[in-house]
């Protein structure tokens, strides 16, 4: 056989191997174990969904959606958030299940990039969903909570910024009047495209105050004392209330002492179409991306026609792996027992023994390999059970 | 919104919520950590594959793929098996890895069913493979870890049927003398159409002596014993040298103490194609499907370029959580801190307390609750802290 793609995957897809694997499921164990600590039940759901029930909902963009037709001709994508089918079950399955519900997943999520692109396609995240509490303390407690992860994680060098998309929308509502013209500076601050925001604003036709009131947002960022500054630059009762929201949520954070790391963005506007309030990401220092993001989304379960509040996180496990660098625990099997066939019995004995200790064993049939020694300088200890006379060597 | 499809799942797609998936998680975790135990390592492998790839080489129906195009106009499917990515990382990235090389994963599969058919269309496969190993201990060594996995997992009645499907090919071309019926005979004995078997070799044009031979196939089922009998039944040395490789499978497998759970079925035909030599499935009383099977498969590896033997097999997460029924624990979350804002700093004192004992506890804002009678009766213990001068209340 000679084929094209013999040994190739599809652009964006990856293999994990043995060690990268050991890093992510120690990342997500630490992580998993914290999450229900704090009462979040897990849940999953399935990797294909109708396009019509989540691809839409989902407001990731069309052209991203790994799509498929199934045998009756409807359209399937693969799940591409996984906030989108939570929100389903919330309304459907769970829709009688006590109010706040707390759910937590870790699953792959999709997302078909261009080639030259380079990004992952395929990446596991792992979140949770807060659904039915509109207060302060449910977006306290979700970035809280995804501190707390980050920490359980090994990660300490890490910043989380703050932001409120009401407040943005409500402010460029306000100086720029009309939806269109707002969507332009929104995808800027989407790219952190300053210089764009800039030059745009600079050529609208509005007053010398209003351009210095629109430039002014790019400055509302850094600690609480922005908060102050975009009181001042900002008229609307809409946009008044939002910033009151953001100094609750950071007393609230102030009582989990969670304050030192985390610092406000009012620039901060996710490629989330759903997020409605409070919006947020954790950094990393050195790593050109977030590790994870989140924010209150009080309008997509109504897209299930079940209207409830909800907030929520998400991390994404390979920048978290990528963040935290390689595992210095060695992957390599503790021992390995090489026997001949007149010691299998003694061999799988002494195996038996060894692992109800907790060891890592492999036992190993002489027969079996080519290359003895190449074979065996991968263990920390090698135990050759060989012979019938009880010549067994044991080397470490 | 009003949709068609408003809370559906594709066909054969399921939700896992919080009771099933804490009970396939002990099973998973229970499993996993054996197979580690016996120096499997664990490695994943995209969701996405290419047909050309791993799509033919997968053995599974070209109706049971779910495929799509990628942006370049090249079929992908959704993995339905892993031995085959295996094979191709075996092939490629771990080409130069010494062998036995054992490797594990947790995955899930993909196969799209008839709307009909009822079976899940999307499962998770706990398993290993044992690469260039082509001694009866490997075999054994398999078996035996996937015995010890059902042990672990807590499931005690179970059995291990173990057949070869070299012999039942050899015996098959021996008597019938061509493909094309053998391979009538193979379906009959893949559907256990044991009625359709012995009717199809009534109606051939054989000797009475041969019609014999072929239907006594089908009494070869039970202990060691079999053996005798299959031995008296062939004539070709392949087949003969079947049975013999089962007689050293038997003998290893007798050496791990694992005889009693384990019989011969040389009926045994599976449903993957590239099988070579022993195959085994393992069943569990009432259940009317396998739990998990696997086998020698000697030559999946050379369509990669790389010839060499391997074993292994796959465990259905699904069907052992159905197999070993409700878990026992309970989900609830132990303890709830219901708080008002004046005291939210010791509610969260005191969850950080308990968390870090390992207890779960939810803490939540009363401002966050509609009902909270409702909302507290869910948990084992709740903790009211309320108000500004101490007069917090527990119930438990």
């Amino acid at each position: 056989m000679t084929k094209l793609f013999m040994f190739e995957k599809p652009a964006g897809m990856k293999d994990t191997l043995p060690e990268l694997y050991q890093l992510k499921k120690q990342v997500k164990d630490a992580i998993s174990g914290e999450i229900a600590r704090w009462g979040y039940a897990p849940i999953e759901t399935p990797t294909l969904e109708y396009y019509e029930t989540v691809g839409t909902v989902s407001a990731i963009q069309d052209q991203q959606l790994f799509k498929l037709l199934d045998q009756e001709g409807n359209t399937l994508v693969l799940r591409p958030d996984m906030t989108a089918p939570i929100a389903r079950i919330a309304a459907s399955t769970l829709q009688s299940a006590n109010r706040p519900l707390r759910l937590t997943y870790d699953a792959p999520l999709f997302r078909s990039q261009q080639r030259e692109g380079g990004k992952p396609a395929e990446f596991e995240q792992i979140g949770v969903e807060l659904i039915g509490d509109r207060s302060n303390s449910a977006d306290g407690e979700v970035i809280a909570l995804m501190m707390a992860s980050l920490e359980k994680a090994g990660l300490s060098n890490y910043q989380i910024a703050i932001g409120h998309i009401g407040f943005v929308n409500s402010f460029l509502e306000e100086i720029l009047g009309n939806e269109t013209r707002a969507d332009r500076f929104r995808r800027h601050l989407y790219e952190k495209n300053y210089v764009g925001f800039r030059k745009e604003a600079e050529q609208l036709p509005l007053s010398s105050i209003d351009k210095r009131r629109l430039t002014g947002l790019l400055k509302l960022k850094g600690d609480a004392a922005v908060l102050d500054h975009a009181h001042a630059l900002v008229e609307s009762a809409k946009a008044k209330q939002a910033l009151v929201q953001i100094e609750q949520l950071m007393e609230v954070l102030g009582a989990y002492e969670l304050i030192g790391k985390v610092s406000i963005d009012l620039n901060l506007v996710m490629h989330m179409s759903y997020y409605t309030g409070t919006v947020f990401e954790a950094y990393s220092e050195g790593l050109g991306f977030p590790l994870g993001s989140g924010g209150r989304y009080d309008e997509l379960l109504s897209k299930f026609n079940h209207p409830e509040s909800a907030t929520g996180f998400g991390l994404r496990l390979d920048r978290l792996s990528e963040a935290l660098g390689k595992t210095k625990e060695s992957i390599i099997s503790d021992v390995c027992i090489i026997f001949s066939n007149e010691r299998r019995k003694e061999a799988m004995e002494k195996a038996q023994r060894l692992r109800k200790n907790d060891r890592t064993v492999v036992i190993q049939d002489l027969a079996g390999v080519a290359d003895v020694d190449a074979y065996s300088s991968q263990f920390t200890e090698v135990i050759y059970l060989i012979g019938s006379n009880g010549n067994g060597r044991s080397s470490a």
